[in-house]
């Protein structure tokens, strides 16, 4: 698979590309499939129709891995928290995790209860073509904890960043519980067929360098090791948004870093390049135009060298009213540009 | 005063420091004043309670300048925009701007209508004690524009970022407009008393590298190099939040640059400090836990060395619910442990 030989550096035909949210809500197909199965969590517990809208973007776009369609909120969900998607305001957790007894009240196996995402994945499998990529994926243990105790999204993040500095022995608490029942699902994802799998920390950002190393990065390695313990033929993808100034201070033993479209891929290559493959960083909104998308593109190219090393994406997730000719476009574009 | 000193390097007791958002809701005494106002756009209408609040800061923490009180979204306001702050929203613009023609019915002088800021402006220096700086304000264009545009906060920018990849002159004409209002409205602010002035550019980050330059960086040197052809005594400080990673471009011709708490010191210091006298840049978080302010503080100035160079402030605005002793505390940590 060009996907996974350029996870591991290996030499392929051309730079392989894939879209963060390429199963969304700016393909008419999606919105379909997504109408038949109610709200957005019956979809992602629907195993037939998961499974449909995991393998659209690989027909319609021609991208060279599909990615797993689910939300990285299964894994509360499944501890036992109440959630809802409300129109236009995101998930709500009811009932935030905010004291010792909220943590140890969560279920510490929810693996067990994801059956219907490995389920997805069997059918996914089964139906991608053999020269195509499956990526699987969890959030991180610190994004997933933000949504846990703020009980949503948050601008300000003030809940827990007041644990953060006031009550990290909470905060380590709940990350651990988090982390371990990540690490299973995972391994899970990867026994029922994943061929990789990415970590989004989405939430990386809201953590000035120290506490994001002590708070987030430190569990994604810690996570991503005990992987490539287990599975090392298996790329890791970590991919934390918004950490452009703390560079300098990622380590670990993971195969892909993920480029966001706020850290420039000058300045990724130049502190990463040797030691990841990158995998990045169109910014999403380049697609509403097509000369934009074009020399962003190529901007990219230029800089990655059109060689091993790289694997195209965007920077961060598909918008819901990109128009899908340029996200065609974009992946054409990829492939010729790169041709060696 | 100490602090406009500090502004242009020069030789000062010890390191001089205020904190963004300084004068809010975190004080009681702010509170008081916010509940005679009524709304929060009557007190920033009110010189006599705008200018209450503004010294507020100064009599309780002992910071060494006052930020002027008031909204960067007064800029829209006068310019004829409807504007509403609603409870749990934020600000509100019902009718966005969206064609060249609503940029056309713009009012162009919006700095005409703005007399209450410099009411308040003459009134707080009238008594604010001598050896402490007043510092008047202004969003950036790109910053006013994207409320303009959007119609209020947003998270993912969408309709901004259309304009910008698919309507950029359209994007151009808005920004020149506001930007020709805020030279104008910070010139007035100088001949009102205001003794420095401060750019702040909260949504800079919402830009990828080429896209902040061309739509904000290169606007918010044009209004500095304004201001320091006709007031070269006047320090000009910019402060565009979240671009760790655009560090490499910044140029013109300015005095402070502030950085934000997801920039490490070290880095702003590495790329900038001998070219700008740096402002921040403490995760406003800690002030939830006095250890870990301390431990802050500490790192800070561990970096910026105790000496000429630095001005001490927070790298974002103080929230809500942070204790004021832990503030104080901040601050006469920062004078005890700079006093040369």
């Amino acid at each position: 698979m060009v996907f996974i030989d350029a996870c591991f550096r290996k030499k392929t035909p051309y730079t392989p590309v894939w879209l963060m949210r390429q199963a969304g809500r700016y393909l008419p197909q999606y919105m379909k499939v997504r109408e038949k199965a109610g709200d957005f969590l019956s979809l992602c517990k629907n195993p037939e129709l998961a499974a449909e809208v995991t393998l659209q973007p690989v027909e319609i776009l021609g991208v060279d891995a599909a990615i797993l369609f689910s939300d990285i909120l299964v894994i509360p969900l499944e501890m036992g928290m109440e959630l809802r998607f409300e129109k236009g305001e995101g998930p709500v957790f009811p009932k935030p995790v905010r004291t010792m007894e909220d943590i140890d009240a969560l279920y510490e196996f929810p693996e067990e209860r994801l059956t219907y995402v490995y389920e997805t994945i069997k059918l996914v499998k089964k139906r991608l073509p053999k020269d195509k990529a499956l990526i699987g994926f969890a959030g991180s243990p610190w994004t997933i904890a933000t949504y846990m105790v703020e009980g949503g999204g948050s601008k300000s993040y003030a809940a827990i960043k007041k644990k953060v500095y006031s009550e990290p022995e909470f905060m380590h608490a709940l990350l651990i519980k988090v982390a371990e029942a990540i690490k299973a699902y995972l391994i899970k994802q990867i026994e029922s067929g994943a061929d990789a799998v990415q970590i989004f920390d989405s939430w990386a950002s809201a953590l000035e360098k120290d506490k994001f190393f002590e708070f987030s990065w430190d569990y994604m390695v810690e996570i991503a090791e005990f992987i490539k313990e287990r599975y090392p033929h298996v790329p890791v993808i970590l991919f934390p948004k918004g950490i452009a100034g703390y560079l300098d201070g990622i380590y670990g033993k993971f195969d892909v870093f993920g480029v966001d479209w706020g850290t420039p891929m000058e300045l990724a290559k130049e502190k990463l390049g040797d030691r990841y493959v990158l995998q990045g960083n169109l910014e999403p909104a380049r697609l509403y135009n097509r000369d934009e998308t074009r020399v962003g593109v190529e901007k990219i190219i230029e800089v990655m060298g059109a060689k091993e090393g790289h694997i195209f994406n965007l920077g961060h997730g598909m918008m819901p009213d990109l128009p899908v000719e340029n996200a065609k476009y974009l992946v054409e574009l990829v492939h010729d540009l790169t041709r060696r």
